[in-house]
């Protein structure tokens, strides 16, 4: 059963449910503009734990938990576990999911992860893969910061241009068959080509990965035969206040106009300015708890009734970015629309 | 239409044909046993390049445009990359692959990476989302030492439990209509669980993962209602000499002797005492060449009609190791048969 369309995308012949999600954030997440939609937020940074990776790890487990939790459903129920971060080697997955002892899909998009474990994971539910399958993805400031850039001790300076990584986890059921809690029905997919220009600037990741987001968006207008406004919003994962800017230039030289539409989790999770999280949030949590806790939560009341998801990933470590490497980037793009 | 068999495997409806595939590799694996299966051997470690890790991007670009040129395939006429390698944030497939402009799915499952490609790219084209699709994985000896142990220069010793990270990468271009030249099938995906026997010793990766193997292929066995002489072979990724022990002994607890039938990639591609590699290869490339270069070729000369490929990966990182993290394992097993 063909379930292509255009040059790159993917529509579901069924659509895929979002059968249930959860969310859990740390403290400054809390304190912001959405800190009232998260189902639960962190007081203690570490999550109680010794180190920021397992702090990492246990936010996945207990976002896990909850998602399964809130549906009623045992972990032996769910065929397959689709899930990533931003640690070398995944480690926050690894160690925060062993547990749950589900078959595992270890996934690696930078931010864009997201995307592609709801992505995969709707592929698998709609291919006859499994009933119920879980995305779960995370990130945790002090895990990124020790990963990409200082120890917190050092307390360097952040160019305006960088963004603050989001401490936090998103899960998502998804299933073949609708319940009555059902959250909202993925019915396409555009995964993502890496998009380089050339930009090495690891300081200034919304300028990294607008590009490709741009690619991605106008290659699902193409694929889907849509305009912006077949869109209530289109949302980005974590391009910030400068990439949203670069976005919607780049996508305007290609014939759209997505300033009326265009939404970043980014510049939604933080009051830059007075939480000094300066272009916006970031990292593979930042996109999944907004999901989870806001964008879902519209969906299901009606504001809106389709969106495109298109989380955002600036493809860099440590060692290309200090071998002199540029910065390339990647989305993947999620239809999600109102049950 | 479901295509799922037992508690966690797959049975594909209708067999993915593995279209072709490539294998380059380095010099050491160039003088091994399997040397004369490869499809090319480099004689310069560094590629032409100046970074182990440009080294290994373009051992990955060259294996996807060598398997793309012997099919007569256009890099357009693919619809989707399934890649992945042991670097952190898996800068070997982002540089190597971004000239393919593929989209692309970035997959981590340390050594066991290979099984999950050809494990998801099955899935994508017997669900019906794409008529082709290229799995590509990689691993390079200096790059991964540098990555995962110590600086080349320092000269370590290392112990006989140990394994040498195998220079190579193979690419499988995976398709939904057979063509003349096609190599063999893929019939059956068992999708592996972490399993954690709280290992901590990562210079013995063996130990590390064949609780992994081990629960994968009895699974397999379970799910598809078979025996071990239903499988000429039953093939890990890079258990080397403990983990052969190991896997045989779980098993035979489970009430299976696979003694005749088990074979080790890692085993296989080096003369451990002449080549000082010790326990055996290993990597993410190391179950790759092997399976295009040596066990694609049995399948087509007749001498094995159907093998359980199970490449198996140890889930660590340096920060998790200095941490007093445990070793967990992983491993895919995924059905090939003569076509």
């Amino acid at each position: 059963m063909k379930q292509t369309v255009g040059s790159q995308s993917i529509s579901f012949k069924n659509p895929v449910y979002i059968l249930e999600s959860a969310s859990i954030v740390g403290k400054k997440e809390g304190d912001g503009p959405l800190g009232q939609y998260f189902d639960l937020i962190g007081e203690d940074p570490m999550f109680g734990c010794k180190s920021w990776e397992e702090a990492e790890s246990t936010l996945q487990k207990e976002a896990a938990l909850m998602a399964l939790g809130k549906a009623k459903v045992q972990k032996q129920d769910v065929r397959y576990l689709f899930a990533g971060d931003l640690l070398g080697q995944l480690i926050a997955s690894s160690f925060g999911l062993v547990d749950l002892n589900i078959p595992l899909f270890g996934l690696y998009g930078a931010c864009s992860t997201c995307g592609e474990a709801l992505g995969l994971g709707a592929m698998a539910v709609a291919g006859g893969y499994g009933e119920q399958v879980l995305c779960v993805t995370s990130s945790h400031f002090g895990s990124a910061e020790k990963q990409f850039r200082f120890p917190l001790e050092y307390g360097n300076q952040r160019p305006l241009s960088a963004t603050w990584t989001v401490t936090g986890s998103g899960a998502f059921l998804l299933g073949s068959t609708e319940t009555k809690k059902t959250r909202a029905k993925i019915t396409g997919y555009t995964p993502g080509k890496i998009v380089d220009y050339g930009i090495k600037d690891s300081m200034n990741m919304g300028a990294t990965m607008a590009p490709s987001a741009a690619d991605t968006i106008y290659t699902n207008f193409m694929d889907f035969n849509r305009m912006p406004e077949d869109y209530d919003k289109i949302i980005t994962g974590d391009l910030g206040k400068i990439g949203q800017v670069l976005l919607i230039d780049l996508l305007k030289e290609k014939g759209f106009d997505i300033s009326k539409e265009h939404m970043d989790c980014g510049i939604e999770i933080f009051n830059g300015e007075e939480q000094d999280t300066h272009a916006g949030g970031s990292g593979c949590g930042c996109s999944a708890v907004t999901l989870s806790a806001f964008i879902l939560k519209q969906l299901e009341e009606g504001c809106w009734k389709r969106v495109l998801f298109v989380p955002t990933g600036a493809l860099l470590s440590t060692v290309s970015f200090n071998e002199g490497q540029t910065v390339p980037g990647i989305a993947h793009g999620v239809v999600i629309e109102r049950r």
